[in-house]
């Protein structure tokens, strides 16, 4: 039997290309995640993550699973230790071991034993991306890695209008550049939230999937409706036709986090 | 006649060989200041800062001023232009034109026209610096280049005796590394708070005036204190003899923050 372990982690994707392990590259975090069970246990495991993320993308709260063989933990010996002081031994050696091997740009904030059939990404609900805008000519140099600095205002008003017109279910193939579009591209959008918190713009999406790039598109849709440069019948046109030139621009990564996978 | 302008900037001190401007390196923050003005005006600029903070240490506030010739704004022809917008316009004027050549790292917040005779460290009444320590053994990743990592518990309760048992007005030579003490190295500590925000710890100075590395070696012994490593009495003795090496190592420099500064 193996053991399903679940853990929650966060990351500053800035220097990865992303979640998704990709040939030969290590720059991905499930490459980094992948290889440091390899090492652990000393053989491949394979790291399911809820979210996809994009290269640049960061995730406060990313959710992943991944099965490790009973057979590891019955021969550790420095998980026997471990054993002794916690209630979900196995779970926690591997949040310390991954902990340890980790770069300081990844963090495994929490692990759990789960169900033998849990797959993060099948099983997830609904996920909270959030978008960070910044309207006014500098950056807070604090958050500079993790804001998009578009340093011009943005009429807020017309971006919620603008989001209403994008919530629902629907066809989003406008808004993703996905390339191979065998699968299906209707989405349920349930909500997008704007907030102002003095010059910083915060979007957030929940939804039950999201297709690729699509929430950097979206966003890039609603800052050319709050610079008055898209309608809301462009926006119908867009989901009416599919063209992904109809929809905005993709809005930069460095923005954009994973906030929340819900099961 | 010139122009005195104080300006308030913040900066993530994580690449820059601190304050100070040196001999032949411009990684400084004084440096980058001066450097851009004399582009600006064509003529040397010197840059006067509140506190001279060390090479890897932040500032969420810090003040400076300068002098600029007033014949620069009389023939300055963008700066007419800004001149119809803003009640202050050379100083907005300056405070745009560093924001538009100052690294991502470094930022004005404000800048206004001073009295001619102010100047940023001699008119100085009071400084604030915060140091953040981190107890739990992996930080959160979007502030582990603003925090210490230091990973293990902390008996705050002893922290705080002695932080009583460094302030007041004291001569802090053991809890600097200063090389020549030709000055006093007498110095008043207003206040040292201590706050515990779930893992992590937050220790707030308040004085007139910090020696060099007095805050990064006063936090060093803190820690000690909080490991049961430093007794009050040990401190005493460092007060009484000027011995630096009875004081606590000196904490690094990624954790401190010039938070405030009083006229």
């Amino acid at each position: 039997m193996d053991k399903n372990i679940k853990i929650i982690l966060q990351y500053d994707g800035s220097r990865y290309d992303g979640w998704q392990k990709q040939g030969n590259t290590d720059l991905t975090i499930q490459g980094k995640l992948e290889a440091i069970l390899e090492k652990m246990t000393g053989q491949p495991v394979e790291v399911h993550g809820a979210g996809r993320t994009d290269a640049g993308v960061h995730a406060l709260s990313q959710v992943a699973n991944f099965h490790i063989p009973e057979s590891f933990f019955a021969q550790t010996g420095e998980y026997e230790h471990e054993n002794k002081k916690s209630g979900q031994p196995a779970a926690e050696f591997v949040k310390q071991y991954l902990n340890r091997y980790l770069p300081d740009d990844i963090a495994v904030l929490s692990a759990s034993e789960a169900e033998p059939r849990f797959h993060s990404r099948l099983n997830a609900v609904s996920k909270i991306y959030r978008y960070h805008i910044e309207t006014a000519d500098k950056k807070n140099v604090f958050e500079r890695k993790y804001i998009y600095g578009f340093g011009q205002p943005l009429n807020v008003n017309a971006m919620r209008k603008a989001a209403e017109a994008l919530s629902g279910t629907r066809d989003f193939k406008a808004f993703s550049s996905q390339k191979k579009v065998k699968k299906s591209t209707v989405r349920t959008l349930t909500s997008i939230g704007i907030e102002e918190k003095g010059t910083e713009i915060v979007i957030t999406y929940e939804g039950s999937g999201f297709l690729y790039n699509m929430v950097r598109i979206l966003t890039g849709t609603l800052i050319e409706a709050g610079r008055g440069q898209k309608s809301l019948h462009e926006i119908e046109q867009a989901f009416e036709t599919g063209e992904r030139a109809l929809a905005g621009k993709t809005a930069p990564a460095e923005g954009l986090f994973l906030t929340k996978v819900t099961y």
